[in-house]
């Protein structure tokens, strides 16, 4: 099925590209990441060249099988279907449902409102003001939604489509949300979050590795 | 599979309801709506019986098959993975692919910029240019990747995961986007849009009807 290897264009601190990274590891496929700056040259996402793979100008993108996929959960879903072992979706559609429902609510109803290009429109100093709230009423919804959903992850036991939070960026008092907390520290002990880590990419600068 | 009719928590002008009104009708699926008005009484939206059935207080909201499923794109991978036909996504997956990466980039990277509760945060004279930078910035994206995708719909020439386009709300000029404009007009006479159109729902206001 593979003409060569798949290329991810990437950004270490991405948190949507993280996502795709992680599920790749997963996967167990192997892939070459070229990292797209989102910040160097004002933006290596503005490039010619990038928008002509992802008009969005957004990272992460796949090439894969001959095409270019962008937007993350799109990506995993057609790695999903096309490597379908080992699955990250449940096999009930119901958990399905609720693993797609909370995969929107963070990529959908957080992550939008911290992309770069939106945080930008908001005046400096409301900047992280303006992504707490966002983080916040989302995870208020999250910590509701995982305490009927999650066992040792956030449906049942089976590591999922995975989400990843970076929360910590903003700095958000992750306190009242325990559920969130625990299986988040659950994951990341985890080897396909622990190599794909945002701190261990091909592009991510000296100071901030670990 | 049915226990009962499934419930459609709606409100008439919410572009994600109609997303799923639109996916109802294809499959030809009876349900009941339970208009939650997003405005009046500060927003029924905010009441501690709609927050138990969607702690994120947002339409939409499908209660089906004993579950509860809100994330209008999570539904509609729902419906079409219990109730298979028609379809509404194509079956090559690198079709698929297209129709979520469309689905996403509309849903995750236009919609959620202009919801009420996001534009509540932008100071009141600027709402309007915010609402239309979201979406001239999501249509310029959008109407290169459907230059290379589309049909007679977006995806080839089947009707697939129904996109809608609240645009003229926001009073943005359409004319650079002469391929996201002509599958908009033939998706519009399609009878599953018109009977589902926010100008014909159970709440839709008598000045608003049509």
């Amino acid at each position: 099925m593979q003409a060569g290897k798949p290329i991810l264009y990437s950004y270490f601190r991405s948190s949507c590209s993280w996502r795709v990274r992680i599920a790749l590891a997963l996967k167990g496929i192997d892939y070459e990441t070229v990292p797209i700056n989102l910040i160097k040259d004002g933006g290596q996402q503005f490039s010619k060249d990038f928008q002509a793979l992802n008009p969005m100008k957004q990272v992460p993108a796949l090439k894969i099988d001959g095409i270019t996929i962008h937007q993350s959960l799109a990506i995993i879903e057609y790695l999903e279907e096309t490597r379908p072992t080992p699955r990250l979706l449940p096999q009930d559609p119901k958990k399905r449902a609720s693993v797609r429902m909370i995969s929107d609510l963070i990529a959908g109803g957080i992550q939008p409102l911290q992309n770069l290009s939106v945080l930008k429109q908001v005046e400096e100093e409301f900047q992280l003001t303006w992504a707490q709230n966002a983080i916040i009423s989302g995870f208020n919804a999250l910590e509701q939604i995982l305490q009927s959903t999650a066992g040792t992850y956030c449906v049942g036991d089976e590591v999922s489509c995975p989400q990843v939070f970076l929360y910590y960026r903003f700095k958000v008092d992750c306190t009242p949300y325990p559920t969130i907390s625990s299986i988040n520290k659950r994951l990341l002990v985890l080897e396909a979050f622990q190599v794909t880590h945002p701190c261990r990419q091909p592009d991510t600068p000296t100071e901030l590795r670990a």
